[in-house]
């Protein structure tokens, strides 16, 4: 309920008499309850001064009355949500209304304007700036998810053969996984192997993992919530020199980032550290994605780490650091870390080694 | 393209000048691409009279390019989206403009609002309407789904042993999927025991699979980008007369749904077919969801089955049928199937056994 207190005191600073949260990991961040809704509805009402209301499907209920210490109403699929809503509600709250527009559709905008005859404000940044920084117990189960994460790697490098494919690879991956009692992986899975490779956001399939040549991973976990998400690309049999010279100019830019940050330092200036070093030598134009992304209990949350964006870097940040260079044809490198902005530096959660490993 | 020209049929139709989605799956249902943006934007603008445009993060250009027969532009993280769309569409359409409203969100509808200086009208109906009828070759591919859900409950079968949790089966389930070469289960797994199938969307765990009890499996695949979904609640041992009783009831009022389905009845008969069952047993209250939702490329769509809809049903239309009776501390049973209505029934996609099985 801290976290909800603090909702309460920015409503106080607003002078805005309700927050409505949509976005099931905002409210799962607030509460500890988690349900996606899908094209039902899941709101967390946080008033000024009454009481929380969380609503959502009916058949949800039970399982959130375990979980949260306010009141909690169902609506059945035959039941109109919106009336329902304003039943429980009551009298209505004046003032100011906050709402997440990053993750109210224009559906249920229609839905609860009606309900609370305003518009909103959009409580987005706020969220946004909340989820930003981690606490020390956020911090030690990211630490924890990274762990997962580098089991898995290891799982994965342990599983290369010439004979598998990339899907093979992701099985055993993934197996191991639910043996260590991972319930999800944080998104699915890449193994991607030479051209395969050069894709950023490739798709792992049938191929056959090519020898001489580099392999990608790129995975992740959940635990307890939280997301952990590493990328290794490691050499199988003896790929050519460009490609080992490609590989440790990615790993030069990565490593340059990851020295580079600490409190003060803008998520930019980060960005450009990784991004001077490839463009240096030349492959600027096959860098084409940010360095990295916010992580908590998101796989992809706040902050960017991006030209343009301007944000100063605090303690209790956490983010992807993860150049890549991409030449279509040729090669594809991408190497990952995520870790916490610390008093003076930059911890990581994933500690897999970074020198081009061989299999 | 041939949805496509359907959109642009139905732009003419309603003297509309464009259509905006922004749901990563009606985009693929479109065209065949499909790319989850999470925080970055994917758009899809169908135009009356020019040729359609896809706008997505830079990264995926060149995936989109070797699917999408029409203009593709990316930007990049540091380029500001709602600029790079103003420019890329020119001169700006006359007249309505046509939104998904279930999925654009507040933030970026304020985005294309100001590229476009006009307010939208509401697509999604239409579009869930289009989705709403398969062609035969969506419900081959659904059919075709349907034996994979139908194999990966056999493996749940085959696991079932007093010394496993549910997660254990779920990893064997899952395990056997990804050897059979299914990349994604189209939802989380569920094997739920005793109790803890009480609970219509309970979360498995590291509980041992009780005996002389019944156990749940909910599950399905995702193939070739379409859906299956079915349910089975077994015997493990001998479960008393009490729980067999409740199980023969849902099995009957499922059998009795199935058999009422056919085009010209409503959603709403068709829950209350299944309903009816188990409110005259004296369990009404405990069936506390809708009997059925759609299912296509997104395993929850339209139609939904339930109370106050008064859809017609339409040779073509898919969904699930799927009462299920909890009684809390004491049973859960939930039967499931998805098929398709037919000229003058309801044909399964999933075959697997429903009387009682024991184990």
């Amino acid at each position: 309920m801290e976290k909800i207190q603090q909702i309460i005191s920015y409503l106080d600073h607003q002078e805005a008499s309700l927050a409505i949260f949509s976005d099931p990991v905002s409210i799962n961040y607030l509460t500890g309850f988690y349900s996606d809704p899908h094209e039902r509805h899941l709101f967390l009402f946080v008033f000024r001064d009454r009481d929380p209301l969380l609503f959502l499907p009916a058949m949800e209920m039970a399982g959130a009355k375990t979980i949260v210490p306010f009141d909690v109403v169902g609506y059945q699929d035959s039941e109109n949500p919106w009336q329902k809503i304003t039943t429980a509600i009551g009298d209505l709250p004046k003032g100011i209304i906050l709402a997440e527009f990053d993750s109210l559709n224009l559906t249920r905008y229609h839905g609860l304007r009606q309900v609370f005859e305003t518009d909103f404000t959009d409580l987005t940044p706020y969220i946004n700036r909340m989820k930003l920084i981690k606490s020390a117990d956020e911090v030690a189960k990211l630490m924890y998810a990274g762990t997962f994460a580098d089991k898995a790697m290891q799982i994965g490098f342990e599983a290369i053969s010439l004979d598998k494919t990339e899907t093979d690879i992701i099985t055993e991956i993934e197996f191991g996984m639910k043996k260590a009692g991972v319930s999800k992986m944080s998104f699915e899975t890449m193994v991607l192997t030479a051209d395969n490779a050069a894709n950023p956001h490739g798709h792992p399939g049938a191929n056959l993992i090519q020898n001489d040549a580099l392999l990608l991973f790129d995975l992740g976990t959940e635990n307890n919530g939280y997301m952990s998400d590493m990328t290794r690309t490691v050499a199988v049999g003896q790929p050519d020199s460009f490609k080992k010279d490609i590989y440790n100019l990615c790993l030069e830019a990565q490593l340059t980032a990851l020295d580079f940050i600490k409190p003060g330092v803008t998520a930019a200036e980060v960005d450009a550290a990784a991004r001077n070093v490839i463009a240096k030598a030349g492959y600027g134009e096959y860098f084409n994605h940010r360095l990295g992304h916010g992580i908590g209990m998101s796989v992809h949350e706040f902050p960017s780490i991006m030209e343009g964006n301007d944000l100063v870097l605090e303690e209790g940040m956490a983010f992807s650091v993860e150049p890549g260079i991409y030449i279509p044809g040729k090669v594809g490198v991408r190497i990952e870390d995520c870790g916490v902005v610390t008093k003076d530096g930059f911890d990581l959660f994933t500690k897999t080694p970074k020198e081009l490993l061989y299999f």
